[in-house]
């Protein structure tokens, strides 16, 4: 692009660019074709542009179910054309993710774990990227175990923090460990705590969010097929936990939130407490109640999307 | 159990109690119930003996479709009675994992990445100790990124190392690392390869695999979001690899050696490479080529298990 017409654009062009979604990668705009191979898109078999160009928000969770839910659910928030049920996957050529797209928002499913979502959160910013989407905000909702806190609470994360309660994430690239800040928007996690004092139905608060590789052993559960330690040394780590802000645990956030810093894109982690792990290890909550949980950070995040919108004021 | 009739039970009771699949948790057997969660099974709400208990192979993989299509195709190779197309979901009111048993044998889908398949095995294990299975055979079907191997070639995992290309897993317990040995069994490993030079239908090798928590940085692609290196220095670290005895590069296999060698369960990983790693990043080849190599692990291990039961010779 010439240098005189960058010169006229003036500041509009630089927000322009400030907004638009940045990969960090000099290589990718110099490939012939990009393949986005666990999502079964490419930017030669696909016009990302015209798929996904309106995208503003972004809402990412574990469970491909509930992340279909979330998006017949949106689609009733939002008021859009069309019947909610009849949502199709965007990715049904695989079963690695599935994506719906219902107007300007994108629900897609992770999987369970750092590099599980990792995989699916490169090739969605490749995809924002050559779609040229401006102005993105991207959720994680989840469920989690809650540090002292009764289940059903909902988690907006603080900082994700690794297993010293430090806010970083350790990425091995070739061989060689790098370390990322994991600190999230604090805009967009205050205004989500805004919503939900509007809403009033649930109880939410802001926490850091304890990121673990493992289910049992790294989150000192009792009930796993290995493990070599007391009921004491347990409650003593999850005492140490929540004196170091941590209220919620769970396996995604670091990455999510490293990769969003990097990237420049706000995100925010939105996760449910489905139990109180000083009280116990096992999801014992019933389907139903454990179904009602699992709906209050899409209601959260829905009442973002929606003001933002200006649907609700 | 009084010592009077161990005694009686002599060297039999030895090798049956050697057997069993061994959890390595002293309050497992002290719980009323154990709920599998992630299964969406337990041990109040099924009879676990009953539904599992002449298990002795289990066949682990990546993609849910994946698992249900070996599912039906060790079904046809089994000559068991039924429709192999009807072969049914156990897991099928979570979306987490799925699994079919057919005859002895166990299908189950662990998703991407060593925190999904460390949960899915710590239920699996738990599962195979409340169905008192004895003498169980593990295998993980994957796919993977050759070094140095033409795409479809099949590896049989010799060691599963880490980015410093050590046979070691680091597991996190409550705060702590701790490091776990990841060396497969040998025997097996002999007798697939054996099984390979009697199918004679494609290439098969003894060798490393590599282990890695991302697909893009961690393995050296050029062509995530996220890329900080230079064309040269990805060579340079597939080639400190392949120097190292590596010869693919996967997601999973530290967690599932390190799992299988401390339950003291003979454990197996045969995945096929999609692509060597030295010509390129991206997954270019044709859907029904992809198809193909895929079920070459399961043609392999199909053989393996026909072997073991005397369907052939």
């Amino acid at each position: 692009m010439a240098p005189i017409l960058l010169n006229c654009m003036g500041s509009d062009h630089k927000d322009y660019i400030k907004q638009l979604v940045q990969v960090k990668n000099p290589y990718l705009d110099t490939m012939e074709e990009d393949i986005l191979y666990h999502l079964s898109l490419g930017t030669k078999t696909h016009n990302l542009p015209e798929m996904f160009g309106d995208i503003k928000f972004v809402c990412v969770g574990g469970s491909s179910n509930r992340m279909k839910a979330f998006a017949q659910f949106i689609h009733q928030e939002l008021e859009l054309p069309g019947n909610p049920e009849e949502v199709t996957d965007i990715c049904e050529a695989t079963d690695r993710y599935c994506m719906y797209k219902v107007g300007p928002v994108l629900s897609i499913s992770h999987g369970m774990g750092v590099p599980s979502i990792s995989i699916m959160l490169h090739e969605l910013i490749k995809l924002l990227h050559h779609a040229q989407c401006r102005d993105v905000v991207l959720f994680r909702l989840g469920t989690s175990g809650g540090v002292g806190l009764a289940p059903g609470t909902v988690v907006v994360t603080d900082k994700a923090v690794d297993y010293s309660f430090l806010p970083q994430f350790e990425q091995v690239v070739l061989g060689k460990v790098i370390t990322r800040s994991t600190e999230l928007d604090e805009g967009v996690a205050n205004e989500l705590l805004q919503c939900s004092s509007e809403l009033q139905n649930f109880p939410t608060v802001i926490g850091n969010t304890l990121c673990t590789h493992d289910f049992y052993e790294g989150q000192g559960r009792l009930d796993g097929a290995l493990c070599s330690f007391s009921h004491e040394d347990k409650l003593e780590y999850l005492r140490k936990a929540y004196e170091a802000g941590v209220r919620n645990i769970e396996m995604e956030s670091s990455v999510f939130a490293a990769m969003c810093r990097v990237c420049g894109l706000k995100g925010a982690v939105v996760c449910v407490a489905l139990l109180n792990r000083f009280e116990g290890d096992q999801i014992t909550a019933s389907h139903d109640v454990l179904v009602e949980y699992q709906q209050r950070p899409q209601v959260l995040v829905s009442h973002f999307i929606k003001k933002r919108l200006g649907h609700v004021v």
